[in-house]
């Protein structure tokens, strides 16, 4: 661990698991961080940490409730007055929240439950084996912008949230491939193509290719789908793509 | 497009972009289906829908705000009543929402914001070049349940949305890095392994690691990170992992 020398670390979700060893592994250091910062949402009941601080005078308990912006902010503001001037070198975001809402990601989930039972019917009464979209299929227009791998291919704007919901919204297509394929039912991400529609003309980026050209790709994509493509991601002219 | 005979298909948000098109391609074709659901939040609104219904009886335009689960759950009850005992075949997810919340990864974006002028502060106290722990860097919990590639990694329990909220911090902390590597920080989503800890201990599964030792494989990777990982996924041993 040469050249390993943290002045002041944060770690949230620190008075239990994972957050509470790495706070006392960097107190255990030979060379430990001048100040540690261990965030919990409840101090007082905090009783191990408080048992660490009273041994360390490095470490400060500071609360923080990291779904609340205002506990963030204050956090921040008192964190920067312990530092007294000097910055933060190490900031661990470790608070686990298991129940979490996915816009982008539940709508598909509820609209798809809601018309499995439709789904499921249209398998019973196809003779098809396999999988395709003429016996049944769920389609999650995705875009090539929640693609992890390919970052840059659209540089514009950062787009964090849409990003972040449409990677979401590939690893839900997954999930759902994995529980319904026994079903029958095909599941697919689908980037569509930089279109010509409101949402793919903005002031800073202008698509390419007409709704017509794009929607005329993915047709002929979606009549050759078969249970070989169930779960990928693929763009309208059937090709696959990297999460 | 041999064989490509959907009887039934719904497509949200048709009444405008790539939904309206691919509706108006469905209903070109030589055999097109006999029932084309084009769902709308506002059908009064939607006169191009309603142009195109007015010459295709087999178009119906049904109401679906698709983040309200009381709209999802009438507006399937209304299919099935008009698909009479028959099934869905083809369910286009296409209505997008750009403006999303993904509360596990907005929680590390706001944590990471209101730090920023922390890191940034101990960027300029640094002298050493490139990017390291040392200097400045933010870690995001991830794991592997969020690989969308390993997703059989992890098979206890589905847990889609921890899944999806773990994807879409995936995304995050690569928007992170690419947004933080000139300002000389460093950004990760780890994975910390599968410890015993709360979270890794649940009646249907029981994890096969030590927080003890997870943490001290942790220690050592962060030890060791350098600009060549920024934005990477990486496990409690500095192995990448796919997204
Ligand atoms: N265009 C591109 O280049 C491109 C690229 C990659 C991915 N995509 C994806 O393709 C899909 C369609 O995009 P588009 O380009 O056709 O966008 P668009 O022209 O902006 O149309 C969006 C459609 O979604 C509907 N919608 C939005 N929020 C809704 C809600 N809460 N409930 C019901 N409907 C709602 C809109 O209805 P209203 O008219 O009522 O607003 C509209 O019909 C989206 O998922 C998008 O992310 C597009
Ligand atoms: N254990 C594993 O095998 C494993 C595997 C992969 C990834 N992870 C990830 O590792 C991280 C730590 O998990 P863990 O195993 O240490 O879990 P844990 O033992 O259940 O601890 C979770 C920690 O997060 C805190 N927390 C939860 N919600 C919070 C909130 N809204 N505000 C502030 N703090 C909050 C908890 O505080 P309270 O005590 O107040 O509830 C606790 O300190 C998580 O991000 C998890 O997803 C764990």
């Amino acid at each position: 661990m040469a050249g390993f020398n943290v002045h002041s670390i944060l770690v949230t979700g620190a008075n239990r698991g994972i957050g509470f060893e790495l706070v006392k592994q960097f107190l255990e250091r030979s060379n430990p961080p001048e100040k540690i910062f261990a965030t919990c949402r409840n101090p007082d009941g905090a009783q191990e940490l408080k048992n660490l601080a009273s041994r360390h005078p490095n470490l400060v308990i500071v609360q923080l409730e990291v779904t609340d912006p205002v506990s963030i902010k204050a956090a921040a503001a008192r964190v920067e007055g312990l530092l007294k001037g000097s910055g933060l070198n190490l900031l661990i975001n470790n608070a686990g929240i298991v129940k979490t809402t996915t816009l982008e990601a539940e709508t598909p989930e509820y609209m798809s439950q809601a018309f499995l039972p439709l789904l499921k019917k249209a398998v019973q009464e196809s003779a098809q084996k396999g999988l395709s979209c003429s016996k049944a299929a769920i389609i999650n227009m995705s875009s090539e912008a929640g693609s992890i791998k390919n970052v840059l291919a659209w540089e514009f704007g950062q787009a964090v949230s849409y990003r972040c919901s449409k990677a979401a919204l590939n690893m839900l297509t997954k999930c759902q491939s994995l529980a319904y394929r026994e079903l029958g039912i095909l599941c697919i991400a689908l980037h569509p193509g930089w279109l010509q529609t409101t949402m793919g003309n903005t002031s800073d980026y202008q698509a390419p290719m007409t709704v017509d050209e794009g929607v005329r790709g993915i047709m002929n994509t979606l009549a050759k789908l078969s249970e070989k493509e169930t779960g990928a991601f693929i763009n309208w002219e059937g090709n696959l793509l990297p999460w």
